[in-house]
């Protein structure tokens, strides 16, 4: 700062302003850019602002860090945060309530301007100690009902429903589905849109044909396993995640059961899987992209002090993407 | 605190003492504990020792949050720190070497005992600081030739070594390579191991058989296609991280390239892929819990005063998982 000074012949305070992200005039704002042009000054975007009281960093408290749709979400929303002079610190809670609660209550006290958080708890009482602070709150994936927070969700029902309908058109009838836990959002939607998808053909959902994972490589595996015992029959499956996809078709491979020919499947997520997968899987893609900027425009918004607490959802749509891991089934 | 000193009867500086981790009488921390658990009283993991020198956090510094292998082996890390009363805070820093340096000098500065990093800088220039205040740095997946830091890596030349000579005891000989950027340490190492493997055979490697990618999905199928187009008589290929054997079979499956019929394929990484894809792929192994646990027992010692600024590296051997990928070719 001295070195700037002594370049511009500006006061010490108004270069201290300058760099704290404050209004100086605009022929002083020049002379401090050429200044700092000129010595080559070296400002921390991390660092910045942590002697003013915006710390121009936002904590990020997500489930798992080798969740791999998480983090795809959270790297498209960095970069977004960054042009806007925002860095993030993550933390994970290896899916763990109370390790969320003490992640959050940590970057709360310590430093952070905002919490964007992919929920593990599903009564949100970590939030509540940003929410008292005023700090914003933007969830993604996972809403919690009853709290005054905003959210960017997908249309978690009407994937499930794409998903069985087309199947229900290819001359499908028994067919399964790999749930998440019981008590999460997204699986508690995506369980709801596949009854409702059968309800409004005018079928019985069969409930011997739900089963739950744990949204993990491993319980897919075991899950379609399981079903495969319960429901011999079982001809097609949708799978609601991007690593019980890849599970569910590791057991088929070990079981020697042929895709599409023995059992339609339809996954979730990621691009690259189902165009690696021979035949190209069908699956419920996510918009990614979509829900990183949707988040991170929440959260500058919110930041410049536009409409805290205002508790908006942004609903986004999915899309089923045709492979051809889906077979049509000759109707008996 | 005061609960505590009301239930127990014992002065705070004790009960502060205990809470920070420090030694006290057995038979005051058995009165404490058990208070602490009649009170049901809640330490934060992540804040503990905010009010010490030392802050129990371990900074962790990745290129970015959207490579699988790392974030599997920075979350079996966490796991080993958490255990020992540490937790983490992650930057990744988008494979700049800039930010990089702004995110180690951040949490250096603010609060972390020690930093975790695998590195995007060749020269180190962001490890000055923590070494100049004695902190434990350990490196991993890569190392920085002249830095006195301790690193985990595995024998990246040997690695090579075997995947090729594999394929040229199948009876391949225009094998190609699919490497990461060239200034990349564990990129020159494979290499490295490409060529040797050919000299051992007393054969000089065709330099049109080497191909750069970028360590991403994208980079692996550009580099596929473009060795395909130099080199139409292609008979094999290795592909050296996780995203650009993705990249590469995505290439083949556009192309209509059968494989292992018409390309034999060695990938890396990731043994779920290995296993979804068909035929089940034969790839390099890196061992991830291995190496994520001699990382964090590295960082322990070190924070346990144990020979700081030692620079000992820990080389791990990887393994050749067969799979059905590679063909064995007639010799002509």
């Amino acid at each position: 700062m001295k070195d700037i000074a002594k370049q511009t012949g500006l006061g010490l305070a108004t270069i201290s302003k300058y760099l704290n992200g404050g209004n100086v005039l605009e022929a002083n704002r020049i002379a401090i850019e050429n200044a700092i042009e000129e010595l080559n000054f070296h400002v921390n975007e991390f660092a910045r602002g942590l002697k003013t009281n915006k710390s121009k960093t936002i904590g990020v408290v997500i489930p798992e860090l080798s969740n791999i749709f998480c983090t795809s979400i959270i790297t498209c929303i960095e970069d977004i945060l960054r042009q806007n002079g925002y860095g993030i610190l993550v933390c994970d809670c290896r899916t763990d309530a109370k390790l969320e609660y003490e992640a959050t209550e940590f970057l709360v006290n310590k430093m952070v301007d905002g919490i964007i958080n992919m929920p593990v708890s599903s009564d949100g009482a970590h939030l509540q100690l940003p929410l008292s602070k005023n700090l914003p709150v933007v969830l993604i994936d996972r809403k919690i009902e009853g709290l005054p927070v905003d959210a960017v969700v997908v249309n978690n029902i009407e994937a499930s429903q794409k998903a069985i309908e087309h199947l229900l058109q290819k001359g499908h009838k028994d067919i399964g589905i790999i749930c998440g836990p019981k008590d999460v959002f997204t699986s508690n939607e995506r369980l709801l849109g596949y009854n409702q998808a059968f309800i409004k053909k005018g079928i019985l959902p069969n409930q011997n044909l739900i089963s739950y994972g744990d949204y993990t490589v491993e319980g897919g595996h075991s899950a379609l396993k399981e079903l495969l015992k319960r429901e011999p029959h079982l001809s097609a499956v949708f799978v609601t995640n991007y690593e019980m996809t890849l599970g569910a078709i590791i057991a088929l491979n070990e079981l020697g059961i042929k895709m599409p020919e023995q059992i339609s499947l339809i996954g979730f997520d990621n691009l690259h899987l189902a165009q690696v997968i021979k035949p190209k899987l069908t699956i419920i893609s996510q918009p990614i992209t979509q829900i990183a900027q949707s988040a991170a425009h929440m959260m500058l918004k919110r930041l410049a002090g536009i409409g805290i607490s205002a508790g908006e959802t942004i609903n986004l749509p999915t899309e089923l993407l045709m492979g051809e891991s889906v077979l049509t089934k000759n109707r008996e």
